[in-house]
């Protein structure tokens, strides 16, 4: 073994064992979410507050540096030499954080989720205000830790999705705000849609059980995975070979777990795509969280809101829930799962009025970050822009300003990947349609997704971190990210249902 | 604040992160043997090893040696004094193992485990054999890294009870083999007792909720703990506000899950009554696993298989099973859930031959550790043993030699603390008859344990490790461990039953 591959397995062990610290930290996070007994949280923030403060140290320390600008300075092969660039830019990024930062953010974010759950369950954004107020304070003063050219947000965006920036991200939304308010005053000029049968009496037991066979017939393997209930639908995983959904059912709404469960299973895929061999490393990791994003929603809208898939698949619901759709017919279904119209809830909002839903996240962000929002104004805020962007009054904090989870986990700079995510799926799933042979009948003649996920898999999954989200995009559709390929996507889709 | 009162701060810090790192393990370790996916299992070997490593680090270091014997001359409190003395015994005992043999521990302990739930289903030692093989040379290297004086197993003993040596086990076992014989063959005189009625038809949901009802009633606390299902029930903490049991069902066998709950209830409502503020320090850690099992026993036999707790209880079973318990008098169920008869499983041995089944396991390990046994003969000594004490013939490995999941766990020297655990139970349950007033009364007319539970927080659970066993039990019985209290009790009971 020559010296520059030791000095790379160096680096690989390295790397490692601080995966198996955060995957461990991921695993007290997904136990925290799903089974934890109430009066276990003070000491599991604790427990992840050290696992996080261990797992900086084990990463950025002096020994890790000279061993990272070695390798920078050595001829590596070019998966090697792209992991060891990968590696030093979340060095160079993560250095400027103390150990001390990072378990006080720690904390900070465990303390205030905490009190989402409990202003949630009393309606209250006052439970939660004291607990987010640090939260902000403590994610400025990271944004400028971490240092940024033009906005203080930029730094946190950056995270989240390498390269995204106020001025990018805004020009994206100004493009698209006006054309998809056109499309959605002639909807609104349109005969409403009757989606009432979505809203008859579904038993959990039974749901759950059409869950589960949605994500099997997805490809989402069981035996590198599972399913559980939490408060808030999440995937997350805790190496390629272990990847965790989540869900929450509704008795009186069909569409909130049938499509919040093939969306987890679209990010669950990414996941369970990625190649074992480079666990700990970033080519082992997803390449952006507008990519997830795309995965998942290219699942949840593209496929699981198509055509093609109900005329497979309704026959199938009928048999687990003969009563409730027996005289819904195709279209009917069709039209109802893809009703248009402006609500109160982004997780069940439909693909078009879900934009709206994430400027007014992402505008409130840029405000609460650059200090011209205080944390006090949120709901006047955004009670303030749904009304003026959606039209809708919100009635109480649990379905406004307290809908999400992310503030509480200090995810501030992530709500415009979710955007971004369905523009590159869009572009993805107009590629995919064009390259795979026998596409649509596969799926609506046997309900077979293999071929996509199959095309997913070489084309995206694969390959890790090895491309950003603009270049994998151009890889493999041949475009970087354009914005009016949604916008064409979703005018047809609306239209053929007219 | 004092520099003494600083130093034990900065003792309590170090200590905390160090319990924040073993809990986090522990719930990779319970979500490995509740939910973990099939394909997890490698990348979780590898969590776990690092996480061990890594609290062997934090805790064994020159700059904490230098805090320990810092502390250990200056002048404190009592329980202060206490904590730093019993954490320089866990030091100095600890610090003979390196990182890396703690870390090859670890993964041969993860291979090992996994290759006893493959063993299991498959019915065959062989599967389980290699991966044991390495795991009991490591557990001899263990043995000559703590030194010891007389026997090798003596060092692994005093991981699970300090104190316990050869010497000791081999007199206690000595001691109650005979009267445990002779009464043995008195009873096989009697007719057989009818147990049939406990191995009819009972639905896993019913036997759940009846396991929960029993749970509660006997005062878990599910706000700081809850229950799942695992291939062998086991109790688990991650703090005294976060206490897990698990149980299994058997939809032929009522006695399999009902006692097993009651026994992990007894283990819980110990670690639930540990003192909270003492978290990750040794007054908040049980005092031995003999104690443990003190816990565990008592509320399974003393209490859980009385004539007062049934005298309440079977009324409320009939409400659970009304048919298969319709015809069945407090008598008969009480004759069957006690019945004496030589078996295969440990885990639903009668009080009686139980502890035959611990001294087959105790003599066996003893012989793999000093090295006169061999583990390829494991099956054969077995078998042999099981004939020659319990005069049953083993039909498989699964119902002989891979029953217990201790030895995939790498806990050898532990079965000992079983049989310890019944003769401490009966100890205090003698002693608590005498010193609760009306006891039997408020369990027979209703239900409620509470004054027991009460009893046992104040005078066992507050203590943590303050007393070690013998102490403990001198100090709430009068005398130190004397098994003929556990023969009296037997022979009372057994004679009351006829």
């Amino acid at each position: 073994m020559s010296s520059t591959e030791k000095l790379y397995l160096e680096y690989k062990s390295v790397m490692q064992k601080v995966a198996d610290v955060k995957y461990a930290a991921a695993v007290l996070q997904w136990d925290q979410e799903t089974y934890l007994p109430e009066k276990g949280a003070e000491f599991r923030g604790r427990q992840l507050a050290t696992l996080s403060e261990i797992s900086h140290e084990m990463f950025i320390n002096d020994k890790n540096e000279g061993l990272l600008k070695d390798l920078l300075s050595k001829d590596l092969p070019q998966e090697q030499k792209r992991n060891v660039a990968l590696t030093w830019e979340d060095y160079s990024r993560l250095k400027k954080l103390t150990p001390e930062f990072v378990r006080k953010m720690s904390e900070t974010v465990s303390a205030s989720f905490f009190a989402w759950i409990e202003a949630r369950k009393q309606n209250s954004y006052k439970i939660f205000e004291p607990k987010l107020a640090p939260l902000v304070d403590l994610k400025r003063q990271e944004a400028e830790l971490y240092g940024y050219e033009g906005h203080p947000y930029n730094a946190l965006m950056d995270e989240y999705e390498k390269g995204a920036t106020v001025q990018k991200i805004d020009t994206i939304f100004e493009d698209i705000k006006l054309p998809l308010r056109q499309l959605l005053s002639e909807i609104q000029n349109d005969r409403p849609v009757d989606d009432s049968f979505l809203r008859q009496h579904f038993l959990k037991q039974q749901q759950w059980e059409w869950g589960m066979y949605l994500a099997k017939q997805l490809g989402f393997d069981f035996e590198r995975g599972r399913q559980d209930i939490s408060e808030h639908p999440f995937t997350t995983n805790f190496s390629s070979q272990d990847v965790r959904i989540t869900t929450r059912i509704d008795e009186h709404d069909f569409a909130n777990m049938t499509w919040s469960t093939i969306h987890e299973v679209g990010h669950a895929l990414y996941e369970q795509g990625l190649p074992p061999e480079q666990y700990g490393l970033p080519l082992g990791e997803y390449a952006s969280l507008g990519i997830h994003e795309s995965q998942s929603r290219l699942w949840e809208n593209c496929v699981g809101r198509g055509n093609a898939f109900w005329s497979y698949y309704l026959p199938q619901l009928k048999q687990f829930f003969p009563e409730q759709f027996k005289d819904v017919s195709k279209d009917q279904f069709l039209k109802a799962i893809n009703k248009v119209q402006p609500s109160l809830v982004r997780a069940e909002a439909d693909e078009l009025t879900y934009h709206f839903h994430v400027m007014v996240r992402y505008e409130l962000e840029k405000r609460l970050i650059e200090g011209s929002l205080q944390v006090k104004e949120i709901p006047l805020y955004w009670n303030d822009q749904y009304k003026a962007l959606l039209g809708v009054d919100v009635p109480d904090d649990k379905s406004g300003c307290l809908q999400d989870v992310h503030w509480s986990h200090g995810s501030f700079g992530y709500f415009a990947t979710y955007s971004l995510g369905s523009f590159y799926a869009a572009q993805l799933w107009q590629h995919a349609n064009k390259t795979i042979p026998g596409l649509e009948t596969e799926i609506s003649q046997q309900g077979k997704t293999k071929s996509l996920l199959l095309w997913l898999r070489n084309n995206v999954h694969k390959h890790g971190r090895f491309y950003n989200s603009n270049e994998l995009c151009a890889a493999v559709t041949g475009h970087e990210l354009d914005s009016k390929v949604f916008v064409s996507y979703l005018k047809e889709k609306l239209n053929d249902l007219k």
